[in-house]
């Protein structure tokens, strides 16, 4: 139980499936540093719990906490949502926690990939990340499933997308960034994803919408929606910081076959129509080497980082005039599936959002 | 999933079963606290890891630990036993651990009791106990085990034997003791057990052997092997300082009649022929109040702090004579088992054994 494989998944023929195929359960974390979150986390708190709440909905989830925060989270959530120990140095299970795949059979197994903070030395984001490194370990071991460690290989969650039959998109910002695996060469890279994913084919996009932080994760700009089928961000706003990442984003799937030579049918989806800002004080404990954050500031913010789960899907508000025809657009993507809508800038203040603090694991 | 349940197992049809009807699993905590588990509890640790492995011969055992030894832990033992990151004060699962329940559909719930470190701040053995008081709800939460919380009443689960017929075997030394529920009668706390472990009748044995540690616990003085069989401590030496609590049990056990009316047949258990002492140097970390343990001191040790397990009981063995006697004795006393010694002083010298070191989830 929970053990170690030397072999890798497509060997033992074991595939990620895309994020649309039945789930288990949704795994969180507790959000807590009060270097990232601003009044000790607390206003995070309330919108992770509101999403854990909107998931539970419709499938089980477990948050993982730290023993401090551990009585507080217990609280704080319904007793319908699992509550576990488990430390961490940051709250975004999407980039540290495992990536759950099955076979044929409907066994279950993960990826636990290498972690270092978006980065590492050279432009991760904090130091260190060795809790979060583990996390996906300790997941798996609760579950009893079995974990491939790539102690050679970098990677994130939010960075991938796959639609469970043999096509993976993603982003070149990200995946050859020099935080991650300089010494690899982007075929050795493909190689790696293919070998540990079950791919045939890796779909390139250039650019992401957040170069500082993710180095630009594809689960910002695009997604699957089923086999075939892609959402990708627009914006018609030439002014928009995401303009250009959007229609290079955009052009590069409608060009795109996928692993079974389909030409991807691909669905826009809007932006925010302002910049989510910080609004009020955004009080945070001094580390060394913090850039201070401000009112009015702008956080990354888009509506594609929702999360898909059974019969629903979690789709992040802000509070803007385009909420409601975010949350419309998705609802028709997925007409078998309720959209439901969750106020996150809480969660965009501290660096993500609906998809980058949950994973799925699969049935 | 694991609700906090406002009833009463007796309400709600729930027992506990006798520790010999089938089992899920053994729960462990890892020792860890240099003020109390010499040289930084490495050697603890060595046998604790002796423990779990032979308990795993024979059924799943996960074994808690805090984020700080997780690695260290995990790398200890093999990987068929689960490890969990979970604090706690110290490593006495048997005593700040759920204890589990059945029904006659075979669902599981646990009871939550109460926990102060044997006497809270009357007499109890550390400060604070607050992470031990919180281990049974976590436990139970990992296995989606719903739970009674007795905020008002303070037990641990080494003062108790039960034979899942009705009748508790206990001591008045450690349950009318001051540091426990000074101001419950004994009809007070005799009640409060029928309704949570759903009894019919309670025996009473007066002193255990421990009077510092435990205020002493039932489990290094007598068990149920099977409801109508007890099994009990005894000393022919008059000279040893167990002598006249062994005798006082047996006598009280010899004359005892259990729930269902049946008269008890008692087996006697020998004790180590020398007393079990410190061996080697003792160096622990200094904390206010902590009387300095030296190399010839007695720890207590008894043969009957043993686990039973599904098809299997779990011996200490201290390198002493007797050894072989105690698990040639409770060999015979399991003939559909295999009695497996461990060798344990180094549990005893932290002040317990297999029994209070391990807690059993029933199936």
């Amino acid at each position: 139980m929970a053990k170690r494989l030397e072999s890798t998944p497509k060997k033992d023929g074991f595939r990620m499936p895309g994020e649309f195929e039945p789930q288990k359960q949704i795994w969180m974390l507790w959000p807590e540093r009060p270097d990232n979150w601003r009044s000790g986390a607390k206003p995070a708190q309330k919108a992770f719990a509101e999403v854990a709440k909107a998931i539970s909905q419709f499938e089980p989830v477990t948050v993982c906490v730290s023993k401090e925060q551990y009585a507080s989270c217990r609280n704080t959530l319904p007793r319908d949502i699992r509550v576990v120990e488990m430390a961490s140095n940051d709250a975004w299970i999407r980039d540290c926690g495992p990536t759950f795949l099955t076979n044929d059979k409907g066994e279950v197994r993960a990826v636990d990939w290498e972690f270092n903070a978006w980065g590492g030395l050279f432009d991760g984001l904090y130091f260190p990340w060795d809790q979060d490194n583990m996390v996906a370990q300790k997941v798996c071991e609760i579950e009893y499933v079995d974990t491939y460690k790539t102690h050679d290989f970098v990677l994130e969650g939010g960075s991938i997308h796959v639609d469970g039959e043999g096509t993976l998109i993603t982003t070149e910002m990200c995946l050859l960034s020099e935080g991650r695996n300089p010494d690899m060469s982007r075929e050795e890279i493909e190689e790696k994803l293919k070998e540990y994913l079950n791919l045939e084919k890796i779909i390139w996009l250039g650019d992401g919408i957040d170069p500082d932080e993710t180095n630009g994760h594809i689960d910002d700009v695009a997604c699957f929606i089923r086999p075939g089928e892609v959402g990708c961000i627009w914006s018609d706003d030439e002014n928009s910081q995401f303009y250009e990442a959007a229609r290079a984003a955009y052009k590069t799937l409608s060009e795109a076959t996928d692993a079974k030579g389909r030409k991807l049918k691909v669905h826009k989806l809007c932006m925010p129509k302002n910049y989510v800002t910080i609004r009020g004080d955004f009080d945070i404990d001094y580390v060394e080497g913090t850039i201070p954050r401000e009112e009015g500031e702008v956080s990354i913010a888009s509506y594609m980082n929702f999360l898909i789960v059974n019969g629903g899907v979690i789709v992040p508000q802000y509070g803007d005039e385009n909420d409601e025809l975010a949350l419309k657009t998705i609802q028709e993507w997925f007409p078998e599936r309720k959209a439901v809508g969750v106020r996150t800038e809480e969660i965009a203040y501290g660096g993500g959002n609906i998809h980058c603090v949950t994973q799925q694991q699969c049935k």
